[in-house]
């Protein structure tokens, strides 16, 4: 376990756009350009295997076989802190201005999901039950880190592949709780609750609507959940997955949905990977903050995009995005990628 | 010349936050998974090269030397059509609901500033009064464009580096001109608003203030223009230059301005290049909508970033930056930089 750092990281606004960042100084003296990352090496050290917990941080929590002890093998889904981490629960929590500036110490949690003791790299391949289990390892520790009342909101995501940001193959997802919210989710927030309040209806129920009628973006239909790569999509192959009724909180899911989403994401990740050729790719569940009662207008979902093209500067610099792959193209791709 | 394609491009609005994105089909019949671009090739063939105007769309504008005939030998500066454009003046404009939904035609201008006659990669390294005519360039060309009323906002950037997007290594820099302005300089413009309407003050006077008094971010000062790098960068080293003075319409920028204005992207260009080692890098210029009179709140501005460290997919996904470097320290690097 590394001791935490003497310094806490900094939480900052932007002043004109309200945008938070952390700032986490690393410990690098000079600043070092990017490097093309290679692929990972198949026969490098896996510290995420079963048998070498005493290489990680200690485990937070774990789903074991009956018998088995903490910090050992006998575990399907594992969860760790991050080793280092953007966010720590141990850090005071301090909130101040700077003259016109807002900024506070970054207080929270920034946790790794291991998704299985075995070598797998692609979660599509892991088998259904386990990454029902990943899904409803998501529910626990969102549900144990809501009463730390100074968290306010979770973000858990994936980063698959090297050039998705991935830093060891072996198959896992992350989770950032922190005490602000992140500004994509406060302008959906704001935008959803916009249209909810003009027009008594839930944004994301309209779009279900449209989508199943217009079909050409439909990518997976089942009785609780819609799969469809979005109108506006922002990148290649941009899928979101939604649920039908209404849940603004994901840590409010039942079992019964848990057991269909499983099958939604292994279905959804297995035609991804097979038409792109086992792209790198990212996910990010999005879902509403800790200290808000259930929304009408707002609905968890999960947006995952295939990194297939290389983003400009303008893009991020800009907000304008370029995508050369019309949704409808590629909710046509993956509807007819086998994957049987 | 390419022939317009048949099928304009679409703007694109997200219905819940209000992003447009263009949708822009290539001409590829199967998708392809982004390659790790290498660098470019100083021997290959420089269509930007003077001599070789022949390979390249016809001029819309040049500083030419007195004599010299369009599309041959004797410019300074250049403006060519983009190859590829993602937006077009040909295309009728089409505004329609789908729906939900709302799409427009992808009107618009896509161009492409050659910045030098030799082969250069560096705008740093051009004199400053390439640089010079390279700005008022910049002006020459919103001053032509805002007088079709379909186009509402352009947008100014460079991408420097095969990593930071760039397809060709001779400098250059982009324009895009459309009908919407993007969601970036959308949400500066609310946010300067608010600023101003509660407060009776233009955000950006008062950053300046701040920014000199505390002077650990401030990079560079002349007397029109602050470069400093912002309280909550998201990116290392990412540096902004601010003019002192209230103006909100890039295409209004006086020759004095423009004198001073070269020599401070000089500056500091080099001082990014040689403190980080020629790295990629992309810049936008952000300047408010043609359609509106000059703004009390908003104010044009170059933001910068190098592209040292990597964007993880959930940093995308959630707009919540994680940066290893703070301002304080990338200014203090910058400022002890030699450039001469």
């Amino acid at each position: 376990m590394n001791a935490p750092d003497k310094q806490p990281h900094e939480l900052r606004k932007d002043p004109i756009v309200g945008r938070w960042v952390i700032i986490a100084p690393n410990r690098l003296s000079r600043p070092q350009t990017v490097q093309d990352c290679p692929d990972h090496d198949p026969g490098s050290f896996d510290p995420f295997l079963e048998g070498n917990e005493d290489t990680t941080t200690d485990e937070i929590l774990a789903y074991r076989d009956h018998g088995s002890a903490p910090n050992g093998p006998g575990w399907r889904v594992r969860v760790i802190p991050n080793k280092f981490p953007a966010v720590r629960v141990e850090w005071e929590q301090v909130k101040r201005g700077d003259g016109m500036y807002d900024k506070m110490s970054a207080v929270g949690a920034h946790e790794v999901i291991i998704e299985c003791p075995h070598r797998e790299t692609n979660m599509s391949r892991l088998s259904v039950e386990n990454i029902r289990e990943v899904l409803w390892v998501y529910r626990d520790r969102l549900v144990d880190l809501k009463r730390d009342p100074r968290l306010v909101h979770a973000l858990i995501f994936k980063n698959k592949g090297a050039l998705a940001g991935a830093s060891l193959d072996h198959s896992h997802s992350q989770l950032m709780v922190s005490p602000i919210v992140p500004i994509a989710i406060k302008e959906e927030l704001e935008g959803a609750d916009h249209y909810f309040r003009y027009r008594g209806r839930s944004i994301f129920d309209d779009m279900i609507q449209q989508e199943l009628a217009a079909e050409s973006r439909v990518v997976l239909e089942t009785e609780q959940f819609l799969v469809f790569c979005p109108f506006a999509s922002r990148f290649p192959f941009e899928t979101w997955i939604v649920p039908k009724h209404q849940s603004s909180h994901y840590e409010n899911i039942t079992r019964n949905m848990i057991e269909e989403l499983g099958t939604v994401m292994k279905r959804t990740l297995q035609m991804l990977e097979v038409a792109l050729d086992d792209p790198p790719y990212n996910f990010v569940l999005h879902t509403a903050p800790f200290d808000s009662q259930p929304l009408p207008h707002f609905r968890w979902h999960i947006e995952l995009f295939p990194r297939i093209n290389r983003v400009a500067g303008f893009e991020w610099g800009s907000g304008f995005y370029i995508n050369p792959v019309p949704p409808e193209d590629a909710a046509d791709f993956l509807r007819k990628t086998d994957i049987e």
